[in-house]
C-alpha cells in the first residue's frame, strides 16, 4: 500500500512486488513527491508513504518514517527539490529540512547542496528548480556508489586485519541498521556485511536489537533475511556475553557524525560496544560516506545529541506502557565513541587508521579523483 | 485480583489494598497453598496467583510468575512444605522445584532445606510436613532479616568508598529487579539504595530497563515509585552515555549464583555494566546473600546459563513479534561477571572486598554469630 500524505492528505495505492527503495523521486499526475518507504511499519509490511510537500516530509523524518544518516542526506536534498518544483518558499523549506534532527550532519548536507544548486542555477524558477533535482540526484548515484566503494574497502581492512577470514567466516556484530534502508545504495556497515556474505565469509552477523526503536531486529533482520545472511537477533545487553564466549571477531556501525578529532556519533548503544569490543581486543570499525566526517565540530563535546522522548522507553511501540504510568525516562538517541577506541573509519576513499585529526584531515582533502566524489558537487557550491 | 491455580483450577478474589508480598503461605477453607504476586502483570496490574499444588508453582517459577534468587530460594521451601501438607509425592516435588530454573543456586538451597527438614522430622507424616514449614518459615524470617543487613552493609561500604555521599547524593544505576519482589524481606541491592533514599542520600537511581522482559522498567520502576525515588528507567545501551558524561556514582545489582572465585552470575546485561564500570572507574558492587555463594562451584565456567526462548528477544511480551518471522534469536538469560571486574560483594555478613577466593570461602565460614544467621538452619540438615 502507498499512502499519500501532503498536499491532498492521506491516499493509498499499491505497492509494487519488489525491494522497495528507502526513497523515490516520484513524478506522476499528483505531480512531484518524495515517496519514502515507511520504516516503521517494517518488517510487517512494507508500505510507501508519498510526501508531496515538505512539512509532510520534515513530519516523516522526525518520526523516523525514514532515517539513516545517508538517506537522510538525499531527503534533504529532494526535499529541497520538491519545494522548487512545488513553487514553495525554497530557503524556508531548507531551514525547516536542516533542522529536522539535529545529530546527522549529512541532513544539512543535502539541503545545502540542493539549495546552492538552486541559488546559482540561471535562468528562472523552472531552470533553478531543475538544478536543485539534479544535483539531488547526483548525491543520490554518488551515495549509491559510495555504499559500493565503502563494502569494497571495509573487506579489503578486514582481510588485512584477520590476514583472510577466520576459520569458519566472521562473526560480526552490529548496531542499529546500516543498510539499503539507509542510503541511496547498499549501504555502510551492512553493505561490507553484505560483501563478506557474498563471498561466502560471513559465518554470522549478530544483529543488536536496538532499543528502544528496536531498527536492528525490526530492520537489520529484515535485511538480513532477504539477503539469506545467518543471523540472530540479542538483546543489546547480551552484547557482553558474546564476546566473554568469543563470538565476536569484528564490530561494524555506521555513524550520524564524525567530529574532526575522530569521535564518532552513532545510534545509542555504540559506545558500550566499543568499550566491550576494547576490552576483548575486538576490532572496532565505523563504516560511513566522508560526508558524514564534520571537520567543523572541533570533538564530540560538540556534537549535539538528540533527546527523544521518554515514552520510546517506558514502552515498546505498538505495545503501549510497560513502565509504571509516572516514570521518567532518559532517551538519548546517540552517544559518542571517542576516536582511541574506534580501530578503523571506512569511507568510500578508503580506511583511516589510527583515527585522528591528522588522518581524518588528509583523507577529507584529497584531491576529488575517486568516482564517488565527481558528482558530490562540493566544490561547485 | 487473586487467581487460583492448582489443585482447583483458576479462580479469582479481591485483592487487598495493601503492598503485596511476593510469596506467602496460605491456609483457608481451600487447603495450604503458596500465593505469588504474578510479576508478570506488573506494573498495570496486582494480581496474586495461588498455588495449591506444586505443579502450578514450578510452572510459576519457569514463567517468571516469581522470580529473583532468593525468593526462588523461598519458593524451593514452601513448595516442599506444600507438597508434604498435600499429601504429594515430597522427594518428587522437590527434585521437579529444584530443576525449575537452572542457574539461581538459591532454589535449589531452598529446597534441601525443607527437604532436609522433612526428612529428618520425628513422628509421622503431619510432623514431617510442620517441620518443612516451619523451616520454610525460617528461611523466610531470615531472608527478611538479610535484607536489612545487607542494605546496612552496603550503605557502609558507600560511605567509606566515597568518604561520605557525593554531593547532592549517589546517583546509582542498577539492572534488572532486586527488591521486595525478590525477596522475604526488602531485598539485595535495592534494599542498599532504599537505605540510601530514606538517609537522603540518593540523588538518582537510574533503572536500566533490562531487556528482555524489562523488569527494570516493570517492577524496579514500579518499586521505586512506591518508594518516592527520583529515578529515570533507560535502554540498557544508553547505560554507556550515562558513564561518559560522569552521571554514575556507583553501580548496585544482585546475583544469582556466586561461584568459589567470586564470579558472579547475574541478570544478561550485568557483565556490560562491569566493563564500563572499569572503564570510568565507577564502583560495581554485587549485593547478595551468603546463600547465593556456591563454594561447589570453582569458577564462572562452571555455571550453567539458562537460555530463554527466542520469542522473548524477537517480540515483547504483550505486544507480539517485532522482528521477522523467520529471525533467529540468542537469549542468555544470564552473564558472567569475573571476580577481577567486581569491587566487593556485600552479604548479611558484611562486604568482601577484594573479591577472591580466599575472602570469599572466608566469609562464608564465619561462625553462625549473626542474627540472620541463626535461622537458616545450615548445620542442622
Amino acid at each position: 500500500m502507498i499512502e499519500h500524505w501532503g498536499a491532498g492528505g492521506p491516499q493509498t495505492g499499491r505497492m509494487a512486488d519488489t525491494y522497495l527503495p528507502a526513497l523515490r523521486w516520484a513524478e506522476d499526475e499528483d505531480g512531484p513527491a518524495v515517496v519514502l518507504l515507511d520504516q516503521r511499519r517494517l518488517p510487517a509490511e512494507e508500505r510507501e508513504l508519498v510526501c508531496a510537500a515538505v512539512p509532510a516530509l520534515v513530519e516523516a523524518i522526525q518520526s523516523l518514517t525514514v532515517r539513516g544518516a545517508p538517506v537522510l542526506g538525499l531527503a534533504g536534498a529532494y526535499g529541497v527539490a520538491l519545494a522548487a518544483a512545488r513553487g514553495a518558499d525554497v530557503e524556508a523549506a531548507a531551514r525547516s529540512l536542516a533542522g529536522a534532527r539535529p545529530t546527522a550532519v549529512n541532513l544539512g548536507y543535502g539541503v545545502w547542496q540542493a539549495l546552492g544548486a538552486y541559488r546559482v542555477a540561471r535562468g528562472g524558477r523552472p531552470e533553478a528548480a531543475r538544478a536543485a533535482l539534479a544535483r539531488a540526484r547526483e548525491l543520490h548515484r554518488a551515495d549509491a556508489e559510495a555504499s559500493d566503494l565503502m563494502a569494497a574497502h571495509g573487506h579489503e581492512l578486514l582481510a588485512a586485519e584477520g590476514g583472510g577470514p577466520p576459520s569458519g567466516g566472521w562473526r560480526v556484530l552490529t548496531h542499529c541498521n546500516t543498510g539499503a534502508l539507509v542510503s541511496g545504495g547498499g549501504g555502510t556497515a551492512f553493505a561490507v556485511v553484505r560483501s563478506l556474505h557474498r563471498a561466502g565469509e560471513l559465518r554470522r552477523l549478530w544483529v543488536d536489537e536496538t532499543r528502544p526503536l528496536l531498527q536492528g531486529a525490526r530492520l537489520t533482520a529484515y535485511e538480513a533475511g532477504r539477503e539469506g545472511m545467518p543471523y540472530a537477533v540479542l538483546a543489546d545487553a547480551a552484547a557482553g556475553s558474546l564476546f566473554a564466549a568469543g563470538e565476536v571477531d569484528a564490530v561494524l556501525i555506521g555513524a550520524d557524525r564524525i567530529a574532526a578529532d575522530g569521535s564518532v556519533a552513532n545510534k545509542v548503544g555504540s559506545y558500550p560496544l566499543a568499550v566491550l569490543a576494547r576490552h576483548h581486543r575486538v576490532p572496532f570499525i565505523v563504516v560511513a560516506p566522508v560526508s558524514t566526517v564534520d571537520l567543523d565540530t572541533e570533538d564530540g563535546s560538540g556534537i549535539e545529541i538528540e533527546q527523544r522522548p521518554g515514552h520510546e522507553v517506558t514502552g515498546v511501540t505498538g505495545a503501549g506502557r510497560m513502565a509504571p504510568a509516572e516514570a521518567e525516562a532518559y532517551n538519548p538517541a546517540f552517544d559518542v565513541t571517542p576516536p582511541e577506541l574506534v580501530t578503523a573509519v571506512v569511507t568510500e576513499e578508503g580506511a583511516v587508521a589510527p583515527v585522528n585529526r591528522e588522518n581524518l584531515r588528509s583523507m577529507c582533502s584529497r584531491p576529488l579523483s575517486m568516482k564517488s566524489r565527481s558528482g558530490n558537487g562540493m566544490m561547485k557550491v
